[in-house]
């Protein structure tokens, strides 16, 4: 494995490159045909294509480094997961959804192309996620291929990321207590976070127990990450995120900014942060990169 | 396995059968939690449950009676394809798409919901299909599981069912030819068919000629079938079909029986399904039910 020899210490430097490796997986993986077939093909890569933080990609990549899976493996599930999380935006911004008209800095996929054709586009990259994590050239052994697909279809379901999506809607503009945010986020973002960490474990068919630990670490990575976009949402401007900014207020969604206050949410980001590094433990210096990611996601500003 | 003793020769009641398995399957694996996401599943569980004609389903349990597959397996492959067939069927009528309010009789699924439920619904639907496929109740052998998950991938794609969808939009008021027509129906639901007839042959780990053989049976099966659904449109009634009669025409929707007419898409869908049937022949009489079925898919009044 080549990475433990060509790994950059520097977690900034990872990550742009961890976004170049998983950017050309997605290329590869979503090559556009001729043939009629061509402008949905558009959709799913406008989409995908050129953007994020790509958090979902890194730790599929790191947690894979940690077993020293090999590295074209692990950027085809990174691709997957990225595509499984994009589909999942250009749905949410629909009009009967979030009705959200910019996205990264660009129109929404709706925006930019048209509703039908969004939809379809969304369906598609739910459908080719999990065609890439069931091919042969994901990993030798079916066995991991087929855990693969149950787990993030475990986590990106009715009990878990649509589930979230859909109590999230059910909402809006009611009182829910800070526990009920908690559950809500869990299902929203943080099980597809959790999966990208567990995903390294599945591929280096890693002990239970190792698989545990980086399923804790992305909980609570997951937890503190979505507090921090949330103080992102209701402080920054949308110059600086990209996003339409104050968006949660203005849908009268929960968030547990809203509930504890910036103050006390942020320290509540910072506690889940320490939490998911403690996590890391068993893996000592060879986890260095995910457990500077912890500290990065409570301190990002886009 | 008992299929052999108890098989019902009459296909009237070997239908019936098949689709009772896998409305039971169905109960089973959409069982309603309790909590926050009760009422999404309630939404799939309407989606799915209680109708339809289980063409599909009945093609993958026959298929797999062939190589003497275990039933509540192929139940729950049955199951999966019902499942992705309704999830696309919740999309393909929203406003957005075909925006039509009826679906075997009864209100769409964004009409008994509303819109935001009907999109999440669908999309936990597909996922739940590949879940169920990936795991381990549904075969002992990982690499089945593997091949059934990437084959329904590409059945449901955007080289498959969804591209089909994206044409069927783009070409809307446009002059096909009949072969253009083809190729569009082959990927929308001819593709979707063609995966649960070979469906059995994957259960069943059997050489590439059979599982070739059944894909073309059932490529073949969908051509016939889908002119005659457009016949049934062209010249049914809302009351006969239980869908919103004459909505293609309505629409500007090419079909072949408006390029080429009743009588020779009549003679058209004929000539498919005894072609459909001659595929069967290395299968001999263990295949009867499927060779009547190739005879009613172009005789059935609803």
């Amino acid at each position: 494995m080549e990475a433990a020899t060509e790994r950059v210490p520097d977690l900034a430097a990872a990550l742009t490159l961890g976004a170049a490796r998983v950017e050309a997986a997605l290329e590869t993986l979503l090559a556009t045909p001729e043939g009629p077939e061509a402008p949905l093909l558009a959709a799913m890569r406008y989409a995908t294509l050129g953007g994020g933080k790509r958090l979902r990609a890194f730790l599929v990549l790191e947690s894979a480094a940690l077993f020293a899976v090999n590295e074209t493996c692990a950027a085809r599930v990174a691709a997957a997961v990225e595509m499984l999380h994009a589909y999942s935006l250009v749905h949410d911004d629909l009009p009967a959804m979030d009705n959200d008209d910019l996205r990264r800095g660009h129109p929404s996929t709706h925006r930019a192309f048209d509703e039908a054709t969004a939809i379809l586009a969304g369906d598609a990259l739910q459908t080719r996620a999990f065609e890439v994590l069931a091919e042969p050239d994901t990993h030798s052994d079916a066995q991991a291929r087929a855990e693969l697909v149950a787990a993030l279809a475990q986590a990106a379901g009715a009990r878990g990321m649509v589930g979230g999506q859909m109590i999230d809607m059910a909402s809006e503009g009611q009182t829910l207590t800070a526990a009920e945010v908690m559950r809500l986020q869990t299902l929203k973002t943080g099980r597809l976070i959790q999966f990208s960490a567990e995903a390294g474990a599945i591929l280096g068919r890693a002990p239970a127990t190792q698989r545990q630990a980086l399923a804790w670490y992305g909980h609570d990575l997951g937890a503190a990450f979505q507090i921090a976009d949330d103080l992102l949402d209701a402080l920054g401007t949308t110059e600086e995120t990209g996003k339409t900014a104050g968006k949660d207020e203005a849908a009268g969604k929960a968030t547990l900014v809203a509930i504890l206050g910036p103050e006390r949410a942020r320290a509540q980001a910072l506690m889940l942060a320490e939490q998911a590094a403690a996590h890391l433990e068993p893996f000592g210096a060879r986890a260095e990169l995910l457990r500077q990611l912890a500290a990065f996601v409570i301190e990002r500003r886009s």
